[in-house]
């Protein structure tokens, strides 16, 4: 299986826009079976397999290395299956499989499934215009107003713009809680969200894309990577995506209909 | 509360070594209960945690704002209550709550909680010594492996090592993965783990020090920030923790004895 998928996206650098083809991180949804029991989905990069699934089983006690009789990966369907001798009785307890996410996870058992992620709203009719400079200058603004992580690396920053800049900023050790402190500020002060652009320290995992849509926001600027499946996502729900904003460069993934190269219109 | 705490550490700078007192992240465990059921335990930066219960709530559609009755913050205890008139019937069928954990989560239901992390294994005892020279080299060779990462930006990088260089290496959009993949193959070949050091690209939270501690690594050296309870389980645990590790310089936060700082001896 593949680690990376290549998609054309649109890349500005020194003021020009290029078609480029460019490399992005595969997500792969893996569910283990042990003994027939669902214990976990996972959401991984396509490699190794097998040693993650012995890893995480051991390491989380769930079962010993040695009571595994037998293990088998259905590549396509997404399933490792285990046989095992014995397993943690306290395990078999457990009522509900577990969602691992890759990154910044929180597990939102029963909330997070393609499903609700494809019943989110569509955001494609939310109209919004932005220039690359304005996206610099947003990307900036965020770094300099972030205090905390300056003073000691340990957090993630979000913030709430418009294109004139910050409406509010707010960080966190966890990258959904801050997007949750900023929805949640704007909920108690009936600040609109659906106009506004969510500007982002991390990576754009699809846990995030969701958080995005789920807010409602059609827009949403990183200077770091997005995933293949928060591509995929932001596509199907009408949501912007820019990432690796850097200097006077950034890429654009999905719906770049928002992005005007020009400034003619402000 | 405080978002940050002052701790004594070990500044490894120029080939100096100073003691100094740096600025760590707070980490802040926050159960939420809406209705005197306990919906959720999130990790969090101690701020605007009603801003982030509410958003948290609304955007996972457990109840809509309109519905919220009353809300209050027990600091001390770690509780945020909801008064709602309505929530979402699906909520009141979860059996268990759920653990969200700061960053790169993973809920591991009914696995992660304070009391597993102090039952795992206490690692005092494990002998290692390293000098600081190590420390950067093995960091170095780490990201030159990194070649998805290189390709992408989008996943991080662990690596198991000895004193003289990377015994196995693996990458992953979550962290702990990359982590399990190592363990996991380690476990299959019959490779002892005790005697090596995990060497990380991403931030030290308590996640991840348990997560190595689980695996039973008595070193972690990363090139990030760690957080304050990661810190704290560290020194419990007897796990040496070295983050900030960038061109000559890095910190050493706990178990320094581990680090030895001429190269005699070797």
């Amino acid at each position: 299986m593949k680690t990376t998928v290549t998609r054309e996206i649109i890349r500005i650098e020194n003021g020009e826009k290029q078609q480029v083809t460019d490399l992005i991180v595969s997500e792969y949804a893996l569910t283990v079976k042990v003994n027939q029991q669902e214990i976990v989905t996972m959401v991984c990069t396509p490699e190794y397999v097998e040693d993650m699934v012995i890893g995480y089983l051991v390491s989380e006690r769930i079962l010993h290395y040695k009571d595994i009789e037998d293990i088998w990966h259905q590549e396509e369907e997404g399933f490792v299956h285990i046989k095992a001798r014995k397993v943690n009785p306290f395990v078999q307890q457990l009522q509900n499989k577990r969602y691992l996410t890759s990154c910044c996870g929180m597990s939102r058992q029963g909330f997070v499934f393609a499903s609700d992620a494809l019943a989110s709203k569509n955001l494609e009719d939310v109209k919004l215009s932005i220039a690359p400079e304005d996206c610099f200058r947003l990307m900036k603004e965020m770094q300099d107003s972030a205090q905390v992580f300056k003073q000691t690396g340990g957090v993630h920053n979000a913030a709430l713009c418009d294109v004139k800049g910050i409406v509010i900023s707010r960080m966190d050790i966890g990258r959904h809680n801050a997007l949750d402190k900023i929805y949640g500020y704007c909920l108690r002060n009936n600040i609109p969200v659906k106009d506004k652009i969510i500007v982002f320290s991390g990576r754009i995992s699809s846990e995030i894309l969701m958080k995005v849509s789920k807010i409602g926001c059609a827009m949403v600027l990183s200077k770091s990577a997005p995933t293949e499946l928060a591509l995929n996502l932001a596509e199907q729900l009408g949501i912007t995506t820019v990432g690796f904003i850097r200097n006077e460069s950034m890429n654009i993934y999905t719906h770049p209909e928002r992005i005007r190269l020009t400034k003619e219109g402000d």
